[in-house]
C-alpha cells in the first residue's frame, strides 16, 4: 500500500483527483523537488526544502505550510512507505482555475508528493556513461526547477537514442549542464564547472561536490567550458540526485582521459560516499 | 452536463482520472490547440488539426487517430456541449510512466478536451489596449504549441500587473510576439511582423492575417522589428484565435499613432469578420 501525499494529507493513489484545469497540466505552472533516501534517511533535505521553497518564490506561488511543516511531510510520507533506499518526489502547481496565461486570482496551489525505492547506479558510478553533445533549446531561467521540461526531456530522449547516458548540453560553444544533472571537467587537478546563474539548476550535489574540492586541495573554476575544451579534459564527470558522480568517459565518440573513471574523480565519489554513512560500496 | 473528451470517449468531469505521473503533469511533456467556435462551427478547423498533428510529430507523440477521426470528435464536443460562439480547448500528453526524462517504451497519449462559452472581445477590439515590453526568456522551440507555458504565463502575469492586456515580448531589440499572440505593426501601409520561425508560433489567425493583407493591397514585410522601431509605427496590433484583431494603441507608456484604432487594423478587423459569416459586429 503506497501513501501520496496530496497537499497536507496522505492519501491512496485512487482518492487522488487532479484537475484537466491543474495549471500543471496545462502550463506547466509549478515546480519540483527530488529528495534522496539513504538508509531510511533524507539526504540534504534542508537543501532541497530551501530550494522548493525558493524555486516557488521566483514563480510566485506560495507554498501554503512552514519549511518545518513541509520538512515532516517529507519525513511521514517515506516513513509510512517504509523507504530505506530510495527517493521522494514532490511538485507543487498553482492549482485548478478557468484556463487563463496571468495567474488566477484566487486558486489553491496542489501539492503531490509520493515516493519509490532506487539503488544506487554503482556499476555507472564505476564504469562511467557516454555522452551526446546536443544544443541547449531551454528558456533562460534554469535556475527554477520548474515543472517546464520538454527541453529537457527532449535531449535526454535524442542522447538515449544515440546510445547515451546523458545530454552534455550547449549554447553555442558553451556548455551549460546535462538534461537532468550537472556537468564537470578536470585538467591538470582544476575542476571547471558552469557558474551558478540562470542558464543552470544550482544541483545540491554541485554544491557537495564544490564543498569536497575545497576539503580535498581541488582548485575549483566556475567557468563554463567550450565543447572543445570539454573534449581535451583529464576527466569529466556529471552529478544529480539520483546519479551522484557518474563519469563521462565519451562525449560524441572523442574519449575522455583514457576513456576510463579519473583518478580525482573516483577521489571525489568516495568522498561523497562517505557522508552518506553507507560504509563502502562503490 | 457538460461532456468532456478523454481520448475517444465522451465523458462527464468526474469520471476524468489524471495520473500523478502523466507527463503533462510532471514534464508538460505535450501539446495543444484551441480551436474557436463561432455560430456552432469550428473555424479554421483543418488549420488548426493540422497544427495539432504537427506539433505532436515534433515532440514525437503519435495522435492515435487519424485527422479525419479528430475532426469528428471536435465536432461531436461542440455540439453535445452545445456551444454556439466559444472555443475548444484540447491537449495530448505523452501519457503516464514511471517517473524519467527520455521517452517511455509503451506509454499511451492521453487526450484531453473540453468546450467552453466565449464572446468576441468587440468593446477591446475597437478600443484598443495597452501593452508592455518584456524580454522573451522562452525557448528555442516557440514554433512548438507545447504545455511548456511558465515563460508565457509569467510574461503575461507582469504585463496584467502593469495594468496592461498582453506582453510584447523582446529577444535582445527584436520584438518576437505576443505572450498568448502574434504581434504587428503598421507603417506607410506596410504590415511588419516576425517571420515564422522557431521563435514564434506560426498563428492561424496570422496566416488569415497575411491572407487579407494579399487581398487588400497591404504590403506585408516578415521581418522583425525592434523594439524603437515598434514605437515609430503608425498602427501595432496583436491576434489570436479568441482575441482575433485588437489594436495595441499605448507601448510601455508611449502611445501609438494617435493612442486609437488605426484605419488599415479596422480594415483587417472587418475583412476578417466578414469571414465568419456573423454579420457585422464590430
Amino acid at each position: 500500500m503506497e501513501w501520496i501525499l496530496h497537499n497536507d494529507e496522505f492519501i491512496q493513489e485512487d482518492k487522488l483527483t487532479i484537475s484537466k484545469e491543474d495549471r500543471g497540466y496545462q502550463f506547466g505552472d509549478g515546480i519540483y523537488e527530488v529528495i534522496r533516501v539513504y538508509g531510511g534517511d533524507l539526504y540534504t533535505a534542508k537543501e532541497h526544502i530551501d530550494r522548493f521553497y525558493d524555486s516557488a518564490e521566483k514563480v510566485k506561488i506560495v507554498v501554503p505550510y512552514t519549511k518545518d511543516v513541509f520538512h515532516k511531510l517529507m519525513y511521514d510520507l517515506v516513513e509510512k512507505n517504509e523507504i530505506n533506499n530510495g527517493q521522494v518526489y514532490v511538485q507543487i502547481t498553482r492549482g485548478s482555475y478557468v484556463r487563463q496565461h496571468q495567474f488566477p486570482a484566487d486558486s489553491t496551489p496542489v501539492v503531490v508528493g509520493y515516493t519509490k525505492t532506487v539503488e544506487r547506479p554503482l556499476e555507472l558510478m564505476r564504469n562511467g556513461v557516454r555522452a551526446k553533445f546536443i544544443e541547449d533549446m531551454r528558456w533562460l531561467r534554469c535556475d527554477i526547477k520548474s515543472l517546464n521540461l520538454l527541453g529537457n526531456v527532449m535531449a535526454k530522449q535524442e542522447a538515449h537514442e544515440s546510445g547515451c547516458f546523458e545530454a552534455v548540453l550547449h549554447r553555442s560553444e558553451m556548455i551549460t549542464e546535462g538534461s537532468s544533472s550537472n556537468m564537470y571537467g578536470i585538467k591538470e587537478n582544476v575542476l571547471y564547472t558552469h557558474p551558478a546563474t540562470n542558464l543552470i539548476l544550482d544541483g545540491i550535489t554541485r554544491r557537495t561536490i564544490l564543498e569536497l574540492c575545497a576539503e580535498l586541495g581541488i582548485n575549483v573554476q566556475q567557468t563554463p567550458m567550450t565543447k572543445d575544451q570539454a573534449l581535451q579534459m583529464d576527466e569529466f564527470f556529471m552529478s544529480s540526485t539520483t546519479a551522484e558522480i557518474i563519469p563521462l568517459i565519451d562525449i560524441d565518440g572523442s574519449k575522455i582521459g583514457d576513456g576510463t573513471r579519473g583518478a580525482l574523480t573516483e577521489k571525489l565519489q568516495k568522498a561523497f560516499e562517505a557522508r552518506l554513512n553507507l560504509g563502502v560500496q562503490i
